[in-house]
């Protein structure tokens, strides 16, 4: 039994997409972010960086929505959307996990919350905004040359956790979209009918 | 048998302190930064983000060191350096990896490399050593509440990788050693013999 803390859009939603194709029982518990319940006393004594999603496991707070995705997947094998430890792509599926927090989610976080940093708004979106290309343009080149998936003919919780940072780039400048293989590649994964029950239990309208 | 593409003291430091540790044969190939080789057409066609490290593992190209130090120690498990998956800790090592990489590595990345961003170097250094700071604040509560490591008892990849990190925030204004229970695990790793013939095979001096 799970129980995900989460906010409709935010890295919660590739916990959460995982948790209904993975067909596990859960309980969701919305944090209200206009009212900033992420850094109220309660939360932080779950997730002291005060970020969305917190992961109630066997009645233990867990946090960082890559490493849940990760965890899940590993712990549910039945839908194969991880490589096992000795499969000859697991070292490739855990570079993209990564590559994909280091390369598109850190310019995507400092696009949405310049004002993280204490520089010119402006400027440090400019900056992100020419990261998150670059990054966009080298996802494109891996799925024309190796995809569907990121993995390949394997779909995996790296292709979950791609769709939702596109989803995020939406009303940037250049979102991911405007890359063909990746516009292709997103409408593969909203396709999949897990999409249409997680936009309704979030929702989730734009992006659809 | 590995191949290492490193440089001294860059983040292929952790794999190359893995690779030590789990007594891995392996061929190190050192990547001249001062020259620029990692952006080099020959080092691209390994890792077309052109940075280091790359690890070749039977032959084929992997990057992302923290990917790279899950993958060595899973596939590798004698040193039990990972909680197997079906491990109570496995969420909280893998939250503990994403979360380095989150919330200390990226605001380090910024500190080393602020003209990333098209922002005032002098404004995204001050922002980034806030968020360096907040995260080194968290990791010395965790490992005062919690420690002698990340995850208690067990030593893990998790704490090679802190231990990295906790290096090249060495020179910055108040680095992570300036917190009592950081500076007493740093002094933990260092004394492991491994550490020392990395220090010997790396050619490093500072902060030994």
């Amino acid at each position: 039994m799970y129980a995900l803390y989460y906010a409709p859009g935010a890295a919660s939603l590739v916990v959460h997409w995982l948790l209904i194709e993975l067909g596990l029982e859960h309980e969701l518990r919305r944090v209200d972010m206009q009212a900033r319940e992420q850094k109220s006393a309660e939360y932080l004594a779950l997730n002291p960086n005060g970020v969305i999603p917190t992961l109630i496991v066997d009645g233990r707070p867990h946090y960082e929505a890559a490493a849940l995705a990760m965890y899940l997947v590993d712990r549910h094998p039945q839908a194969g959307f991880a490589p096992a430890l000795d499969d000859p792509q697991r070292a490739e599926y855990a570079q993209w996990m990564f590559n994909l927090v280091s390369t598109l989610q850190a310019p995507l976080r400092l696009w949405w919350y310049p004002w993280d940093l204490q520089a010119d708004d402006a400027a440090v979106r400019a900056g992100a905004q020419a990261q998150i290309e670059t990054a966009c343009a080298r996802f494109e080149v891996q799925l024309a040359q190796r995809g569907p998936y990121l993995l390949g003919e394997r779909l995996s919780a790296a292709d979950f956790y791609l769709t939702m940072l596109m989803r995020w780039s939406r009303n940037l400048p250049k979102p991911a979209h405007d890359w063909p293989h990746l516009a292709e590649y997103a409408r593969r994964m909203k396709a999949r009918p897990s999409f249409k029950t997680l936009y309704e239990r979030e929702g989730l309208t734009e992006w659809a």
